[in-house]
């Protein structure tokens, strides 16, 4: 048994038309201080390995990390997101004036029973931070316009999202690399 | 016995000095991902008490909040520092052209023996973000210039420092409010 630790019903859905017989479990874990999203996802590994003490465990954590801000806020974006909203962290980059370019990641960690060696898989896109644009997804992606796309994460329907998903990379890699 | 958990020698003399008689224990302790000092504190000391079992525990977090930034860095203030160095931290602010004023915050948590509700104690001190000057201090002092100050705390004097300091302010607050 594989347990994805997750409260969002929307991540679970999307890893699991990946990983088919993923099981569900929201646990409230805290999230540590650090800008490497490995650091972020070991501990929480760790600490769900407290509650859950049987199969395997697989922990997501999605950050942004603007190249201008020395790859802030990475995986501190929801507090970025909370005080700042999406257009003041597009605004803060653009009169900062040193460019706009910025690395989305997505990286799943899993932890398989008996293990206390987390491997990790990984899913990245790279784009620039531009003024808000669109109504879909949610969080930073109205302001984040992938590489060679002419919309924003936010203009792009929920399918031609999950194209270029970096969820979806990070749990294809998952699947090849575990089973 | 109070033990005052700290890994800085310059904080604990500081306290020793308000607080006669405190002990100084240095444990690595995840800090939490929280923008509210208290919480961050809170989690620190409920992780250190599986540490120390016996007598009663201090945890001090140094914060910056930035107004135009809507409070951030508060407690993320070193990922910044990491990131922007003090230099890069005023660029923003400056290019950002939303006004400089922040408040600088020390919050002692104290946990009694036997007791699992901290009590908190608070400095603070207002002021206004400026290009570094000053070559005392460490962190954000040499971009944080006091209200009604004519120097950054990086220009002060060490002596100087300690008479507006805000962590000898929740010392102080702490020693009344605990003997």
């Amino acid at each position: 048994m594989i347990t994805f630790i997750t409260g969002n019903a929307g991540k679970f859905k999307e890893a699991s038309a990946i990983v088919p017989g993923l099981v569900q479990q929201d646990l409230d874990l805290p999230e540590i201080q650090e800008l490497d999203p490995h650091a972020v996802i070991a501990a929480k590994l760790d600490e769900a390995r407290k509650h859950l003490t049987e199969g395997a465990l697989v922990v997501e954590d999605t950050s942004l990390h603007i190249d201008a801000l020395g790859g802030l806020p990475g995986p501190l974006i929801k507090w970025f997101l909370d005080r700042l909203r999406a257009e003041g962290i597009a605004e803060l980059v653009e009169k900062l004036g040193k460019g706009s370019t910025a690395e989305a990641r997505c990286v799943v960690g899993y932890l398989a029973e008996g293990s206390v060696e987390p491997q990790f898989f990984e899913g990245t896109m790279r784009g620039t931070i531009v003024a808000p644009r669109g109504e879909n997804g949610f969080g930073w992606d109205v302001i984040f316009q992938p590489e060679g796309s002419a919309k924003t994460l936010g203009e792009l329907s929920f399918d031609e999202k999950n194209v270029i998903s970096i969820r979806a990379q990070a749990f294809g890699a998952f699947a090849v690399g575990v089973s």
